[in-house]
């Protein structure tokens, strides 16, 4: 079940479970996986930034991934950004032998020159072997590093075992159909192109090429919904349930520790998660954080059941 | 008319009209200008970053100011951001002559420690004279400088002449209610706070204390309208405007010369600006884009005739 | 023997060896710390920047650990910074059970303002634990994290398990004479200042009140010389000695992978290291760099008989 | 008298001499002018970083060109750097009206990719005029921007007024060496490389392949002997003067305002100065730091008599 070039649909990222004291909630870990099979996706990734991957140790993390893999009949992705290549393969060869379909590989914030980006990719891919499928992860916005389409190109063609992009950079509707545009011309072969970034621009992005979603987002079902709409040629349709969602999607999509407190406060409200709890470095949602929420979602639930909560 | 603390709705940030050759159009720099004041705002700020004042000489700029202000009868702020306190200082003591009613300064990018951003404003307001209003501009994102709302509270009450925060953090909805409790709680006193970030969150912020909103949007009277309905406490119908013109104000929101293209284009679709040229270093729309753009403003106008375009 | 602010003297710190396959160099790792117990040095900092610890995986991490305190008979303290506090701690608690003196804990490079760089410190010593004495690295030049005085007093006070500054602000004279001022007004407790940046500044660093040296530099005995005669009162022959160095030693500090192939070089050729290998991301000597490490060697060597080298 | 890729030499940047109320002191400007022709300089650089020219307006910038070139009756460069294009322009367009020789060009620091890069000069090129030689600033210490030797190849072969590199970067041996064998393979053209950073590595640059110093430092009549002296390939004694002077040099070359403050206040010793006023942001050095600059100067002096100060 490894990863290829072909993958397409949704694969939520994954948020991690806490204890409020801290320790890994195995009870909702297993509940966030079969509630992402009932929400009929197409893959998981987990121990991204938003899983809060860099809050773990390594015994955690390999528990985490162990535990999800075993429980999941659809490829899970794992993310093992690392400071160093050493450890970076220690977590991808474990994984992968616990039955991972590939990898996901963030840049280090230092990374400047094209040639620095590309040359990462390089030693990246042969620190993990060649054998391990993995996915770049192009978020300006988090890590400052600025992949142009070029480099990009450069990365896939010199790196067999890359397939996958996952796309969040930000303005980025352009540089989705420069790549296809690439790969009509014959200058890069094809690589999947999954998009994170929240969902902000998912309606439009799978107009310009995208194969899907990639991301963090309370609602899985509506990308699903989305992108099978966006596949299907329903545009208005498409944009109709995507925008019910917006004005909430917008609050989840805040950058770092806050957009996640509201992710998991609705995984708590959706009975996913039994807590909202976070590692340190930590937000949390005030009471009147918490009232916009609430006020968010029955405006979406007004067009969209799933958002209905008990009360 | 200098600008108080007192100031409250919508002054929009105007950007700049070229012609396709790079020369200022003045003949739409007047009709943005009537068009302001037909969209009843309470003021407007030109030669921000959204007018690309950096690419302006300062010939231009003072020519820009001189003409805008001579036109209008409501308070015109004016960005004095500059790489120097002599060219800032320059720059704020001929518009303050033409008639400006107080100044916008953003920080450098290269400040760090909250003592070092402090004595920035210390400086710059010494530099202006203790007799020309300022606004801070916190805009994170853009400049790299974060600042605490202790540092703001340093700010607001080391210098007098400070009356304005132009609140562009993001996440931003606790910075406002943090500084609305220290003016309750006696430790500040008042400032106005006024909004940006292209408006997307403007629908809580003025539920947390916001004044109003000083961003730049194609379509200010919806910022109007938005401002004023949250005022009167009616909101549902305050949120029902802005979502529907939220998922467009998402696609003009995009950081950068692509966002302010956007904005440009659909100014030249309102018939105010005659070319959506911008100064290099520039972007422009593809075809794809510009279709996106229009597809959004028909799903706008459903709800909100003003963003009918011709066709 | 837990670090306590009354450590003086010369803590190297240590490069790490390995081998051209990138296996670590075990034999030479113990010819390094019989040579370091040699020179007369008051302690060894192992696992920092210049250690390349983010290369290594944990296991190795520990490994390296517990083969460098079993042979030595002075303090060793050990860098964990790392990306979360969990591993943080599971690395901190591991090489304290083997008989650590200390850990180094360096800021990531994504803090900002004075609050997060406090808190930040407060929540990594809360995740090591009350007894595990600190060192705080404060080196903007790599970290991007600048530190105030002020800031270093906030730390100092809020954490009582902070025991020493190792302190590589460049400039920096001005901010070992504000932090023992602060002592001496009595704002702040006593901590030791230790000094690195490759010992640029080390001469005056000592008039200013610095404790010692906490650097990597290819010749530990004139740190350990150069402090001796410094404390002793001897200026002109701290600054002869010093200066006969200095035009090998700004060679050696060069930033990043550059600086570290200098230093590896000359171990090499002091017969401490098998190897100048690296892992990647790595940099190796040009011929020509190598001839002029060389030529700079045989200058000192007219002074300073250690710096000769066989041919 | 157009700058072209010939020049060879000393080409110092000129620090901007200020009276302690902040004007700039014209006479002293002079007495710098003189001063340099008397140390047999090559040229002048003036308006860089170095020169505060951040902290001038416009108008005072055309002064201080016009007055210093007036009379010289070398060649002058000028600073130009700008936050826009319009703004260089016109800064440029007056001084080589004035007499200048050619313009410096430093990058702003929000550029990442090679493209940008690339862009930025050719679009700055284009702003000045094809008949503008100019000068490509590398700095990435101060700029944050990184440029590939491949990158610097690019600029000089797509704009030919291209014609010369003030070459900073640090480490930067080795870029020297990359650019003078693009020369020797054919992909280059020949373009003058002048060294920056203080002087630091002047003495192996000169070594590596670079045609001089264009830098700060309070005694460029050393410079212009390293420079002759390694010309003349009399490498130990263009060695044994440059490590004369390193102690002092490294002091000097501290980054940012205290390291001009240094420059200033040994200006103001030559007599070159009447103060050592900045404008702001500004440093000024402690009783303590002039000790040590004092202590220094005389440690010069027992080889190099132009250190030696009236006491």
């Amino acid at each position: 079940m490894a990863l290829t070039s072909a993958i397409k649909g949704v694969i939520p990222i994954a948020p991690t479970p806490f204890h409020p004291d801290g320790r890994v909630d195995e009870t909702s870990l297993d509940r966030m996986a079969d509630f992402f099979l009932g929400a009929e996706v197409d893959g998981v990734t987990i121990l991204g930034q938003l899983g809060e991957a860099p809050k773990l140790d390594h015994a955690e993390a390999v528990a985490i991934a162990r535990r999800v893999i075993g429980r999941l009949t659809i490829p899970v992705l794992v993310g093992v950004s690392a400071p160093g290549f050493a450890a970076m393969r220690a977590l991808a060869r474990e994984v992968m032998e616990l039955g991972a379909a590939g990898v996901m590989i963030g840049p280090p914030n230092t990374l400047r020159t094209d040639d620095q980006i590309v040359a990462y990719y390089r030693n990246a891919a042969e620190a993990i072997g060649p054998d391990v499928p993995f996915v770049i992860q192009d978020y300006p916005l988090t890590f400052s590093v600025v992949m142009t389409p070029s480099v990009i190109r450069r990365i896939v063609t010199e790196t067999p075992s890359c397939v996958m992009l996952k796309h969040e950079d930000w303005p980025g509707l352009d540089k989705i159909t420069a790549l296809r545009a690439f790969e009509q011309d014959g200058s890069m072969r094809h690589i999947a192109i999954l998009t994170g970034n929240g969902g902000l621009f998912l309606d439009f992005e799978m107009e310009r090429g995208a194969d899907g979603a990639n991301t963090g987002y309370a609602f899985p079902e509506m990308l699903v919904d989305v992108v099978r709409l966006s596949a299907a040629g329903q545009r208005d349709a498409a944009h109709d349930l995507f925008d019910a969602h917006l004005p909430y999607l917008r609050y989840e999509q805040q950058q770092g520790p806050l957009g996640l407190a509201v992710r998991k406060y609705v995984f708590q409200r959706r009975g996913i998660f039994a807590s909202d709890a976070q590692r340190k470095p930590a937000a949390s949602l005030s009471a009147q954080a918490k009232g916009e929420v609430d006020y968010l979602l029955s405006r979406i639930a007004r067009v969209d059941p799933r958002a209905r909560m008990a009360t």
